[in-house]
């Protein structure tokens, strides 16, 4: 028998379960302000990364037997091959800023079918705001439509990096990392892979790499992503390992290519 | 006559005036999501800018005509010396982020009174938090007592600051910075002096540095810190000029004195 996917229906599903495990998230936490101990604070990200990752296996096996779970958490499925329809979730997406800052993290989730991006969602919890995208059919933030991104110049750019790849690393030449520094408008640091990719979706920034990312991070970001024509690749400018850690790279159309080419050196 | 400044009164009034100034600035956004040219995001925000330090000079001048106003677009008064209140304000405190993102910037207000930091108020206008103090009463988030900061190590602490005081520049040796990427558990950069101290006081990062900035944009911030037992001085480690551009650092109290120390080489 084949089996035909009702892509609207996994979005209503797939949204329905970020809603509930942003309200266990939401719930999970004291009191805003509370101070626990790191011990305490990491305890508490473990135990939910585990729930929340646990709620969406319990749900997707039940209703998408043969669907697979590609998790950080490490519950799901050995992922040999990208063939089939694999969730590729991440459930705390920028673990440090949940743990000091009870903010500026995500759930991160992309459906994949054969290795084609089907749907992406990046769910800020804290802030009750779903960027979220079928392909095809534009992206989202909450209800409203995400206008396509237009063209902008490295002068007037404001990059997502983190200070680490400017300073000696063993990734990249930071003398291009330097010169990009001194010739964009702006350097912002998040500190989470899934929102820093809703920002470039929005247009709050225009570009953010990282030097080492799973699939869980970036997988629900580079679908909205490309639905607003930013390119998503890694910093080679190939397209991304889904099945292992490689390095990031997402930015408007133009500028993309502008920067992989003048400023990335990879060691 | 001699005028005894009721503080509590005081309070209420900058209030009520940030509370409104916020109410306008967010009725400016037609969308959230709605793209401007540059040159008219400009146009904005120094309209804006301007409005709301108008709103608050026309307030102070009818009700409390011996009040001085020190505000970034300069249509307060011309202050030189620290005699007297003066109301230190500027209306959109993470100009480039209004621009491009609608968020993740505030209104920061500071009275400062014989040149003592008074009433120190940073207002987060689109998620409508308002971080407050009265000086020696503590600090809030909104009506949530903001708790007394813990001590913190440099191997355990997330530091707002920019790339650009990695790279060699014209104020620090970058040397000493470079050292302190790679020693701290992690670099955030927001792009807001006045919502970094916000965070810096709420415990979300540990420390924020610049290498200028003016009055405006932290003498609110400052207040705050102070209430909750962060210190703030110039990179030197000397009290803030507060009549003219300095190099600025705040830090829960501890890790200040260490990182001054240890890594900042001013040239």
């Amino acid at each position: 028998m084949e089996y035909i996917l009702d892509f609207h229906k996994l979005d209503r599903d797939a949204k329905n379960l970020l809603k509930e495990a942003g309200s266990k998230i939401r719930s999970s936490f004291s009191s805003e302000l509370s101070i626990e101990t790191k011990a305490d604070a990491n305890d508490l990200v473990t135990n939910i990364d585990r729930e929340v990752e646990q709620f969406f296996i319990k749900f997707i096996k039940s209703n998408y037997p043969n669907h697979l779970i590609l998790g950080e958490e490490g519950f799901g499925d050995e992922i040999t091959s990208l063939s089939g329809t694999i969730w590729m979730l991440d459930p705390i997406d920028g673990t440090m800023n949940f743990i000091h800052q009870k903010r500026n993290f995500a759930i991160s989730l992309g459906i994949y079918h054969d290795g084609v991006g089907m749907l992406g969602y990046v769910y800020d919890v804290v802030l009750d705001e779903l960027y979220s995208a079928q392909k095809g059919q534009g992206a989202y933030l909450n209800d409203e439509r995400i206008p396509f991104l237009e063209a902008t110049s490295i002068n007037e750019a404001v990059i997502g990096m983190n200070a680490s790849w400017v300073v000696p690393n063993e990734h990249i030449e930071h003398e291009g990392m330097i010169q990009l520094v001194k010739d964009v408008r702006g350097i912002r640091s998040y500190g989470s892979a899934a929102l820093e990719l809703a920002y470039v979706s929005t247009g709050r920034i225009d570009a953010y790499m990282s030097m080492r990312l799973s699939p869980w991070d970036v997988a629900g970001g580079m679908i909205i992503a490309e639905e607003v024509g930013a390119v998503s690749t890694n910093l080679s400018g190939a397209p991304l390992k889904l099945l292992g850690q490689d390095t990031f790279f997402v930015a408007r159309n133009g500028l993309h290519n502008e920067i992989i080419s003048k400023y990335i050196r990879l060691k």
